[in-house]
């Protein structure tokens, strides 16, 4: 887990220890030492989409991280999901705001648990509206590719990587699955 | 929403406010006044299954629940996935501390956003291995249930009304997808 451990309480600003809760709880908590408040720390989910154009969906819209982590390399667009929004309106967001894209939102496609980092990542297939795009500013640039001129060697992620291999094999078995699995 | 805003910066347990982060965000988030760390609330994690008992999965096990909210309600055993665990473990492991069940894992059956709540609940498939079962504190009595003796009235979430309909209505139609939809 690469978070940093809790310190003090968001009610009341007061220490926190970590130990097991009074309620039967079996895991160790953040609780404040002052007004008892027991901090629970929980998996965030990523989401994201495989936008494709072309008739067959040949080329799939990668974009180039300007941001860290992985800054230089390339991704699906895809982000931490926010409050008040479903998975697929926090990808269908994702991808507006990182490639400035137009599209039309498909069926679930990918779920990853990546324990190691607790996180969630679930990708959406999307239909490209348009072959234009205009990157926010975590993206260097926007860009089609096929199958072949992927970059395989330079994407940011093993969950992008594993999500556009799975895309490209199923649409050689012309059959898209929903494909569930874990990141080690 | 029903979380109650941060109020303290749990790194350093100074006052926080809600404004623009100064990094292009366009949401506000929870600035500590002091050592400026950006707080993030994002959305939680609900893993559980539909455990099924007999040859043709007629059976399925409801808890009833002894804590809040709906205490005495009935439910599908599951609860917050914790970090450090994959969606179908955090599913498991609900199943044995809700029910006492002895299950062997299937695939996801149906992901559902509740964003009212800012939450994303799972459910997966599940065949137990044993008709008895040995509830933890949080079920008063774990049952199984046909079709028509289901307390239709008495269940406790909307998920487990809408994840139970759809593995009755799958299995009469002799195949399971995997559901994805939002709750309003």
């Amino acid at each position: 887990m690469q978070r940093s451990p809790i310190k003090f309480c968001r009610e009341c600003g007061q220490a926190v220890i970590y130990r097991l809760p009074d309620d039967g709880d079996t895991k160790p908590r953040a609780i404040c030492t002052s007004c008892h408040t027991v901090h629970y720390e929980n998996p965030l989910n990523v989401v994201g989409t495989v936008p494709v154009w072309g008739e067959t969906g040949d080329q799939v819209l990668l974009c180039l991280r300007n941001i860290e982590p992985r800054k230089g390399k390339w991704t699906l667009p895809a982000g931490f999901m926010e409050l008040a929004e479903t998975t697929a309106e926090g990808a269908l967001r994702e991808t507006i705001e990182e490639a400035g894209a137009q599209i039309e939102m498909g069926e679930l496609f990918t779920l990853m648990s990546v324990p190691r980092v607790g996180q969630v990542h679930l990708y959406y297939r999307a239909r490209l509206l348009s072959p234009v795009f205009d990157p926010g500013f975590e993206t260097v640039e926007a860009r089609l590719f096929t199958e072949d001129q992927i970059p395989w060697d330079e994407i940011a992620f093993r969950t992008v990587r594993e999500t556009l291999e799975r895309y490209f094999e199923d649409r050689r078995q012309g059959r898209f699955g929903c494909h569930t699995f874990d990141i080690a």
